[in-house]
């Protein structure tokens, strides 16, 4: 763990989420725009029993969250996903695994963020980008639902 | 639950899944090309714990069981997942969920197939598309990974 | 072509875009939240010339103003693309098309839309989904672009 | 024009495709798995034209196309798409483009690369990825269509 004291919000808030935490994901790094988000193996995340790899809803979970934190490494809380896209490039077999996330572009409404999944050989099993909703707005008036 | 006995294998083969038998889902309506999957509310799957949304990836989880499921109606099994998409077009608040999804086209080598998130108002939370290489292959020898 | 005088202004605004005036696109028929749009061949637009297909940036674009038009029924004008997904199901042989456009989600701030491109055999050959920024922005102050 | 003699059939390649040359696009850097495609300004391309920006079908087609030609680096040929994402970050207003291809993973039936689009001041206006078919396949049996 390398967080510096300032950046500890970005693990408290990432596990009050009550999905991230059932995951035991944790923020292992954070710098300007750019956040690395470790996820440990657990048997529940299996997908084919057969096979052993992790589930591809997981590896979306990662996406979503580290291009979400990436993003609130410099807006200060994470923003409401709008959409997101995910490539499966390799089966992501039985062991832990690192999201890194990262800034694509931050506007002052819409903001969108990439980030990539490695396994413990470093072999990147998957990677997506999503689209956020950056303006502070009230639940009941938006029109969109993600991570926050 | 209005499964025909030939139809009886997709839920087993659904709940296999380690991370579709821990969230609980079951196949409930099954049709060529066509499937709907119910998603019952539990506390883990909490996003933000203050608005108490279910999180954007379970949802993407959602999307891409149902997307699979449509295409294993037809196939005979579900296929592993190349690529995906997802809109969250509302917040989807604590309770019960049903996914609809439906194959967009089958082809010999790579199926699509969409999904639709629906909440206990029967509002449309969040859906979404997938790409399926649905030919056979080893897994030493893919370059995919997903449900399967 | 089937519009209404009510609906004339959608022809009128589509083809003040140099691009789809160059594509020679005409919106043939609108409804509320709906859109069809008719794009004659030209030889421009082939991809591949052995074989002869519609380029798939051609499509892009089909599926890019068939959402925003859509949107435009109701919102009274094209909105800024923010993202936008395209799946190619078969070739697009030399020969006419027509898109159609359909709202998936009309919200305050963001929208989105999609879209089903067809052949003169009627045969689906691409579709897609896009999200669109549908708050009125002075050009400067946005961080999206698109159809509009 | 910095390409080596070896890397000259990547721009014959390019032209040949009518949809391409009508864009007047170019390689201008190849490497390993990377390509550099420059697209000069030019009228048609137009979208909104009180704002005049660069149509996002147009954008599109150069993500499409920059990230094809990524994987005809080391394939030798562009490969057919599947589908293809494309986030629309800044209005690219008249003016020449570059388009920077990259692949993402290759492998024998499947591939990814992703595409950034810069103006003439470098800012990356648009960027997005796609997945295409690679196996070689007959036309008539094949499913996918694209730039190939």
């Amino acid at each position: 763990m390398s967080l510096t004291e300032d950046q500890q919000w970005l693990n408290v808030r990432l596990r009050r989420n009550h999905f991230c935490k059932w995951l035991d994901l944790r923020v292992i790094r954070a710098a300007d725009g750019e956040i690395d988000i470790f996820a440990p193996w657990r048997e529940e995340i299996v997908s084919n029993p057969d096979l052993r790899f992790t589930h591809g809803g997981v590896l979306a979970t990662l996406v979503d969250t580290a291009a979400s934190f990436a993003i609130a490494t410099r807006l200060g809380r994470p923003p409401q996903t709008i959409d997101m896209r995910v490539d499966y490039h390799a089966m992501a077999q039985s062991g832990d695994l690192v999201a890194r996330g990262k800034i694509l572009r931050l506007g002052r409404t819409i903001g969108s963020a990439e980030a990539a999944i490695f396994d413990t050989a470093n072999r990147m099993v998957s990677s997506g980008r999503a689209t956020f909703l950056v303006v502070e707005s009230k639940p009941s008036a938006t029109n969109a639902a993600g991570t926050g």
